[in-house]
């Protein structure tokens, strides 16, 4: 497994992919004459011809062509097929290696690189046929060499039919986030393509086209089609538009390395950052991101020196699954398509009394896929923080109801200690006070934040822990477990009687409550998992009981009267619950929703983040029908009044449908089971369903669990979770443990000439790391093994 | 100019539209086959081919191709021009009619619409060369006809270069919204295209890839050559293969239907709508939106009767610009490629410590365009609710801070009466206690808000009003102005001394308040229009000297030792002036920034709706120096706390940076200068400035405003905004005057055999009405002739 892959940017090294509107357009003898003009004009620098995967015989091969019509320019191939059809083919029936497409990415990398350590110069990448035609493994060259990303020519087709040819292979590339820096094509006055493609590419994107006249037609005698060939190249080298289009891209490769390196400090003084001291951030360590692709940023690094021959970019593993978005990785093809369908289809029409086919179709995917026989309405926000705030809105209006309460009853939330629901003031109500929302101006906590059993792996155990306020009620806890398996089995940890102490302990705290007068409107929960809050795995047992003792006691919340639950099964009773599943749902955790490992069937769900597989944002609360119908009415504003103007946009919904689908294709295909073996501890007794599993494997979270400075892990589904030890023992936000950590894998390491490290995200005392849905057993065992190193160090 | 267009759907008509993946790949063959084999196959039913426009000699032609291979199908062309080059070529040399984009599509809908009446059949409608191959006018193809929204079958290129053809073109139609419903090509076994082909649509798109033996090669005897041709035809069309695709088009034909017409029932089920009243909208009230484009819904129509040639969509004015969001106009192919190019380049990238390209331009940009001095901060968030509770938190710690009150001071805002700043908790809370908050159970109005006076065109005068309780302050008010330009010329009005009494009631209304114990950490104002509060202009004059007077006056805020101003000219004094420009700004109103109107620039500037142009959701909130250092500390819980996971997602802000920048060019390029035109008073004299401007045109405002049912009108910019007498004479939510307006303008009309309607919205008594930056002036003028006929029935 080679090194993840970086971009191909050095300041010594001008380095340009060609890709072709079709065959047969004079992609080589384009590429002849950059590769030519820019030997002679830029004397006595280097230029450099590079085939990455040549078909057809030696002696047609074009770096032989290259070879044939320059005399300072050094041609290579690196992988060479005889039969004269698409390289996926030729590769097929031949005998040579065929490399992967990593493999193929990476030899690049070597060879650009080494060209750029020997001081300025030009490279010009010579693809194959057109953009989509396929690469040796099979994925077509746009995507396949999308990490790369070198910047584009694009050679145009001056052929009947060619302005579409040209038009569609330039929106492939530009899809997949290519910069197409020129477009070059022969003069052909019939059909004229160049003069309409110069005016479109300039009104349109604002890019040059330069046409030179098309060579001559070959001649039957060899001597005397080389004769020609040579006479055209020694015209068309000299042509103004030639030394123009090459002074063009000597700038934009300035240019860009300029912008890119003035990113850091223009961005320092006029970005206000979300969530961070700017006084702790100097210019200096804010990440200028080029690009992402699957698990990795392409991150600049400093390379100082005016010829530089040191990489500019390279790759940085994801670590915090870009604040808990990325599904399908970053720049996924397809969701990039389902979104420009969408918003080739539609825009954003407005939402209001319509409808349209994304958000029927998402609605009808969600309330399908939650297997929840509570859940019959979907309602469409923009992030997760307004739609807990739909939730609660939603929430508060059916308790109030209930039990008969005022409008100016003063309503509040049940829930958990160190619970987080987003940052707009609604949402942070939510929430115990804390650090994140006691300076703020609106804040009020509302409500009542149970403390909660956790569970932690510590020395290669896995332990239900109790906080010291629980210990006076429940005993001192630490009950340990074979597998986490084992603490998930919570039907069978309820019939073993485990659950009887936490409902004794819940009923008793609510009567408290509700004797000093607390009014409660919901319980607001995030399932198995408080995120933001401290990655804190909540023993599951807790908060099925939890809700149980809610339903099952309306009395400690209404008054008498009230109390009697109405309805079928799917009515809620005792307090509307609220699953916050914004971080945990969607496969997060390895299963469609978080409410499935506590066997609890929430009356109103909000599910964001990887709702959309990381590309944009929209929420979706989802509600039962005994909650929706507390707000019909003959009064108008008795209905649920919010609402944004993207409202269910398409192009979220669209993405979401596709990105949902996806994981749920990947569950049913089992594409997971290589986590769930890796994950699952040898010789452990299961007794009952299939247990959990996370992708980061066994081995290594027993490993981590027993490091000194750790003070425990746990990891499920894509997600890590490292507590650290701090030095004076105190867990906490005064800790440098986690720091410490951080700092070691944003070091990174140097594999084969490629230097990589791990971006992630820390929460006071605790280090995270987070994949996407999609991301591959080889990068986990990557990153597993770069922090391995880390703690050992 | 002819109506606007409807896309192509009758029950009875299967209507494709057949594409090429390039020039000579076999569109013409495979048209032919499934022209004839659906003759054959639906006898008696009719089957018709249209080539919409044609190039090349007569006899070569592809309609006289079907009717020599095909005999009970009726070929048409609607258009010939006999050079053998792309239509816009051909065109251009030809002595012919050429028809605009328009007009072309409304042919084609006219010859398919009297097709539809005949009864059950099928058309195919081919079109020329490849998918961007250029029409008539030059747009070319892919974009010219993405209204039609016609489901397609691609003709895929089997030749050398033909998978990378096949799947741009695929592409290129996707990211317009087409629905492409098979792909059909050659057999050919040296490349294999189809094979690779069937693999990959299969896989990525679930669309099924039918591939048939190529003709027989061309012979030099004509007669020998048809014979070959019908040959291959009649094996062609009683291939299986060909059989299967009809039947998967037919059924893809019933499938639309059925789902376009059980989508309202569905919605009415399972969507929780925003802002509604769910008891009073019954399903069949739901809008079904199929597509959008321009300024245009296709909105489906009731159409019963199993054979119905009734359209089934109908063209709908998007009357509220898609709750106000629409700038560009509904998918806008530029727009669709920035998003594209967005999510290819990065998906999202967390921005956390963190910095990518569109973010940074986008935030420059903004920056450059405000041209306010004082802004010098750009935070990113999702939507407008979100962005006016980041502009809050910003300026109640700024003010805290400095007048050195403590967190549990209760802070307020200064705004006025029917201000509306989003529906998240803390924007509610920015708002007077009124019908749209004051059921939300966590709602609590924190602040004050001023009545103001209001400007509204009555019976062909402008006149600034006064409501009751101003009288008493302010006299009767009244004061009648020759335009609207007049009352905007705010400099001019000051100087004549007519804010003076404003002033002395401000002063006076601060100073009461000061003593009640009111403490204040903001003035926040949405200049110049109060949106969803009423559609409410308020005197310019009045809010330039309300924030005058804030500033000037820090006295009537905070405690004597802390009012001194500190800092340059760019520090805020009084209070932090807030501007929500959510809904006026970004050339809502004609001009960047609505700021510019009143001459005065606020230190927090909030901006959302436009700035994506109407496609996904964003908002930025720009702030001076002055309130961001604010939050400058060593301790990190004190920077501002906020954020959201998507904050500053690159496709959001890549789009804006395409529709921003869109506007500033067709501001710089004169693009309104039709409206400012129509907008003018012939005759008025403007002391100062260029004016004010709106689309709606001068006469039709005066028009309007003499109506009796209407209380007063007013236009600005893309807004007009028509407040009814209500038939008591008492203006308000209970009012029907709105309303039946609003159901005369849904009821439309039919032009030209097409029926088309305008689909707005109400708030209370106000009817308005709200075009795109890029609606023309005939889509204009046709909604004013909509709206006046309504008016005068």
């Amino acid at each position: 497994m080679p090194p993840p892959v970086g971009s191909l940017l050095w300041r010594s090294l001008r380095a340009y992919q060609i890709y072709g509107a079709n065959t047969e357009v004079g992609k080589t003898v384009f590429t002849t004459i950059l590769c030519k003009a820019a030997a002679e004009f830029w004397k006595p620098e280097k230029t450099t011809y590079l085939k990455p995967v040549s078909t057809g015989p030696l002696n047609e091969a074009d770096d032989y062509h290259i070879g044939r019509f320059t005399s300072d320019v050094s041609p290579h191939t690196l992988f060479q097929y005889d039969l004269a059809v698409s390289p996926h083919i030729a590769a097929g029936v031949s005998n040579k290696f065929v490399p992967s497409d990593e493999s193929l990415l990476s030899k690049i990398h070597a060879f650009a690189s080494e060209r750029a350590a020997q001081g300025p110069g030009w490279l010009f990448v010579e693809t194959a046929g057109g953009v989509h035609s396929p690469g040796p493994m099979g994925n077509t060259q746009a995507d396949m060499y999308m990490p790369l990303r070198l910047p584009v020519v694009l050679i145009g087709d001056s052929k009947l039919g060619g302005i579409s040819q040209t038009i569609s292979s330039y929106e492939s590339l530009k899809m997949r986030g290519y910069d197409v820096e020129a477009v070059m094509l022969f003069q052909e006055d019939k059909y004229q393509n160049y003069l309409y493609l110069t005016d479109y590419f300039a009104e349109r994107h604002g890019i040059p086209v330069k046409s030179l006249a098309a060579p001559p037609e070959r001649q039957e005698s060899i001597i005397l089609d080389r004769s020609h060939m040579q006479d055209y190249y020694e015209v068309a080298c000299t042509d103004t538009t030639t030394r123009e289009i090459l002074e063009h891209l000597d700038t934009r490769h300035q240019q860009r390395i300029l912008r890119l390196e003035s990113m850091a400090e223009a961005a320092h003084k006029q970005i206000w950052y979300p969530f961070t001291q700017q006084k702790h951030l100097p210019a200096d360590k804010i990440t200028v991101i080029d690009s992402a692709r699957g698990d990795y940023f392409q991150t600049l690094s400093p390379a100082p020196g005016a010829e530089s021959g040191q990489a500019l970019l390279n790759p940085s593993f994801d670590g915090s699954a870009s604040w808990w978005t990325q599904g399908l990785g970053h720049a996924d093809p397809q969701l990039t398509l389902a979104a420009a369908y969408a918003a080739g289809r539609y825009g954003h029409v407005m939402f209001a009394e319509a409808v349209h086919e994304p958000a029927l179709a998402l609605a009808e995917k969600l309330l399908k896929g939650m297997n929840n026989p509570r859940l019959t309405r979907v309602f469409f926000s923009d992030n997760g923080s307004t739609g807990a705030e739909v939730a609660v809105k939603m929430a508060l209006r059916a308790a109030r109801l209930r039990y008969g309460w005022d409008t100016s009853s003063k309503l509040g939330i049940l829930g958990l200690k160190g619970s987080y629901h987003g940052d707009t003031i609604g949402a942070m109500d939510c929430a115990e006070p804390g650090t994140f929302n006691e300076k703020v101006e609106w804040y009020e906590g509302k409500g009542h934040w149970l403390d909660y059993p956790t569970v932690v792996c510590r020395d290669g155990e896995w332990v239900v822990e109790l906080p010291a306020d629980l210990r006076e009620h429940l005993g001192n806890g630490g009950q340990k477990f074979e597998t986490l398996s084992h603490v998930f089995n919570v039907k069978h940890r309820e019939d073993r009687g485990e659950s009887q102490k936490y409902e004794a302990y819940i009923v008793e705290t609510l009567k408290k409550l509700q004797q000093k007068g607390h009014r409660f409107g919901a319980l607001m929960l995030e399932p198995v998992v408080l995120g933001a809050g401290g990655m804190m795995l909540v023993d599951p047992l807790f908060q099925r009981t939890l809700v149980s003792v809610v339903r099952q006691h309306p009395e400690l919340f209404g008054t008498a009267e009230c109390t009697a639950s109405e309805g079928d099964e799917t009515t809620w009773t005792g307090l509307p619950v609220i699953f916050d599943e914004v971080f945990t749902g969607l496969y997060r955790l390895g299963r469609f929703s978080a409410a499935s490992f506590l066997g609890v069937h929430p009356d109103i769900s909000v599910h964001a983040k990887l709702l959309t597989g990381g590309l944009v944002p929209l929420c979706t609360t989802l509600a039962s029908e005994s909650i929706f119908e507390a707000f019909e009415s003959d009064d108008k504003s008795d209905a649920l009044l919010h609402g944004h103007s993207y409202t269910a946009h398409a192009v979220g919904c669209q993405v979401a449908i596709e990105s949902v689908g996806e994981m749920q294709k990947m569950d049913a295909r089992g594409d997971w089971a290589w986590a769930k073996k890796a994950s699952s501890t040898p010789g452990a007794k299961l007794t009952e369903g299939e247990g959990v599993w996370s992708v980061w494997s066994n081995e290594f979270v027993d490993f981590v669990s027993q490091r000194q400075s750790v003070d425990g892990i746990w990891a499920l589904g894509s997600v890590l979770a490292i507590h650290m030890r701090s030095e004076d023992g105190a867990a906490g936000y005064k800790s440098n443990a986690a720091r410490d950590l951080q700092a070691a894998l944003l070091r990174g390491v140097e594999e084969e000439g490629t230097k990589w490290n791990v971006h992630s995200r820390v929460l006071g005392n605790v280090l995270y790391l987070m994949t996407g849905q999609k991301t591959s057993e080889e990068s986990v065992r990557k990153v597993q093994s770069l922090l391995s190193r880390a703690l050992k160090a």
